[in-house]
């Protein structure tokens, strides 16, 4: 890695004031940025590599701050079933048939999507294997908080899944203490937390301290489903948010995930703890129901984007949750005035850096920022004319449309060209495991059509 | 074209049965399937192109029963504002502004877009210049029915289109007979009426007697938005479906678009008077709201899939309006078991033939049938892996995964190479025209970030 020139660009900045350079540069040198808009030629070394990029954009890297990266293989188990059987049926038999090599190609397969979607940095909730999905993010070259799938409690868990309090978080401080700000600083470690169904209190209380005292953020699905707030009701006497408020752990490095189901009340607490919000709207769409998102943006929540994993909502492609979160907040208000193009670009860049608490070292292209970045050739029949350039980058573009995908001055991915990866070894490897945790998990769908083999 | 013979395919028919062969054979013979499934040897002439579709899905291709070919340069001009504003300051303009010469460059574009979406039939409703459009259609090597935009009253339309009720039918009448049938049957000509605020009670009965004349379909715009209801309910006393029930027009050739804002009493009349649906869950979403789609398809009513306009929803894309369908209907009714796979396939394949009155002629893989038909390469990071293969070409695949496109026994796009169209020149050719309109038609769009060009 030296330095790299990019030239002749439409530069969406995301910086303080989201400028726009129509024909800037962006010069990089080695991990970071060192020049946005005109580029002094002083700067600019014989060596560096230079790329006319006329015609095309250039934008940070998308953050995705929420990616289950262990259920990849998973895809396809759980479309069109109730969430009883989507839980108990298909995915605990699944996640809990999984080996540590299972969950390192399943993150490298979601990696390869990430990467061609153009995101550069994600937080994936938890997984059972961290080693596996360190060893993955490590070599793919992306940014990745990882954490661990932590319960000590709840209904129907499979019997490997049943352990204490203390196991569960001293696994996590061994974790931190082994892969924390490993691989150049892309990988970290966070504290992670399934749900309210299956965390204690005290969990939830001493999982808040661990992610002090090591600096991480904590990472938990939040109100994310009516049944979620009925159980707490019932149980605490108060809906989820509430009860966290409670418990002391809502805070600024507190991401929580989906959030649907939140009263006016826990909205503010959301503002005044300065809790993080991931919008997923592929799964709010398909099986959650829609957050009080408009609401939130409105009163200065930072709220992020995030796809969730792929037995959820199956494309795992930021490209198409952008696009989705322009379209699920208009129709049923009666308002298409709702969550414009450029508050979305915000949400997936800037808003996502500093729910992931990286704010000083990526979301924007500014000198001195982190050499995250893609390149976007909008001249295919899907994505012209351009009008309204930034509203195309969110109602239009698709993931074919990022070219190229840089990490940390690092390519990852250059003209459709995956370059960290041996891509077509992981999706033959990533075939045969998916099927054999399928039969080792002994899950059966059915066929949808009558199929005929000769 | 002669023979062409796809083997060792996982074979998707949609037949009466919806059969599957996973590793199957299709024999095309000039423009007809000729045999599926175990093809007989002595059918196979020598000169046969033969295509080895091993790992690959051949299905019927897409039938996209809503998409304004017209409005494809006028992508992105109407994003994040009011109805209104939408329709007097942005599309009416834009569209009035247009010449005969653009309507074909816009519906080139929109051809484009299609084949690569595996989309081999479409219905347009209605745009200025009809001889633009059949002039696209025939070379893009598509099937098309083509419309004119038909309007005979309203507040606020532009001068040059305000018409005569006669003049409106006399038009038609003139383009049907001219360009109804050609291309090899590829073309043909529909009856278009825009909306109830735009069409008289005379001119939609007149419509309606001119369809059955030639026996061709009537394309119009119903129970759109909020306002048309409150429209109707002041006008004429009674919502829109009734009204249109009243002047006798509901029939079997009916093609009624949209359709959110019915009674269950006006579900009903759709059943009884065999009305086809088209529902385009984009435009759904962006604006109008959620249409009754698993009343009607429980109903047996024929409800279809549809792209809509450009600036409407900005992907013309049937892959993302699969998958949309797939989200849409559950979350909200946290009920994620409507709406499955299956049903939504035979939306985007047989009840598309059928809405288009074309069920005898394609929609499935059939001996006999025309050679409409696409072949689907899931070998990507998006689409893997393939647990529940039905379900991911709904819920997983991307448009990039279309392979190649076949219509009427001719590769439209084959490898992703468009054959038909030189694409390279169609998209400079259409930016350029798509700026000079919007010149002309005085639209300014402010811009959504502060834009700095050295």
């Amino acid at each position: 890695m030296g330095q790299i020139l990019i030239k002749n660009a439409y530069i969406v900045t995301m910086n303080a004031t989201n400028q726009v350079f129509t024909n800037g540069s962006i010069l990089v040198d080695y991990d970071k940025i060192i020049a946005v808009g005109k580029v002094d030629k002083k700067l600019i070394k014989k060596s560096a590599e230079t790329i006319n990029a006329k015609g095309k954009y250039v934008l940070p890297g998308f953050v995705n701050t929420h990616v289950h990266t262990s259920q990849q293989l998973g895809r396809g188990l759980g479309d069109d079933v109730n969430l009883l059987t989507w839980l108990h049926e298909r995915i605990w038999p699944y996640e809990s048939n999984m080996t540590e090599e299972d969950s390192y190609i399943s993150t490298l397969l979601c990696c390869l999507e990430q990467i061609r979607a153009g995101v550069t940095s994600f937080a994936e909730p938890g997984g059972q294997f961290v080693s596996g999905m360190v060893k993955a993010v490590t070599e793919a070259g992306l940014r990745g908080k990882l954490a661990k799938s932590v319960m000590d409690c709840g209904e129907g868990l499979p019997e490997i899944w049943q352990r204490s309090t203390q196991d569960e978080l001293d696994k996590q401080e061994e974790d931190i203490r082994k892969y924390h700000n490993t691989a150049d600083g892309r990988v970290q470690i966070w504290v992670g937390l399934r749900t309210i169904f299956n965390n204690s209190d005290d969990l939830i209380i001493k999982s808040k301290e661990l992610a002090d005292k090591y600096n991480v953020g904590l990472h938990m699905h939040v109100a994310e489903v009516k049944d979620e707030i009925d159980y707490t009701m019932a149980v605490y006497g108060e809906p989820t948010v509430t009860h966290l408020n409670k418990l002391g752990v809502l805070d600024k490095n507190f991401l929580a995930v989906h959030t649907v189901w939140l009263t006016d009340e826990e909205v503010e607490l959301f503002r005044a703890k300065k809790v993080k919000v991931s919008h997923n709207p592929a799964a709010a769409m398909r099986v959650l129901g829609f957050a009080k998102i408009p609401k939130m943006l409105k009163e200065g929540i930072c709220v992020s984007i995030g796809t969730d994993g792929a037995p959820s909502s199956n494309r795992m492609d930021m490209v198409d949750e952008l696009w989705l979160t322009s379209l699920i907040h208009k129709g049923w208000r009666l308002d298409p005035t709702v969550m414009k193009a450029e508050e979305i670009l915000e949400m997936a860049t800037k808003n996502g850096a500093k729910a992931l608490l990286d704010e000083d070292s990526y979301g924007s292209l500014e000198p001195g920022k982190k050499a995250d970045l893609i390149i976007i050739n909008p001249d295919s029949a899907s994505m012209l004319p351009l009008h309204d350039p930034i509203a195309n980058l969110v109602t239009a573009m698709h993931s074919s449309n990022v070219e190229s995908t840089l990490c940390n001055g690092q390519w990852l991915m250059k003209k459709r060209i995956i370059q960290t990866l041996d891509e077509k070894a992981i999706l033959k490897e990533a075939q045969k495991r998916a099927d054999a945790i399928r039969k080792r998990a002994g899950i059966e769908l059915p066929d949808r059509f009558p199929t005929i083999t000769f």
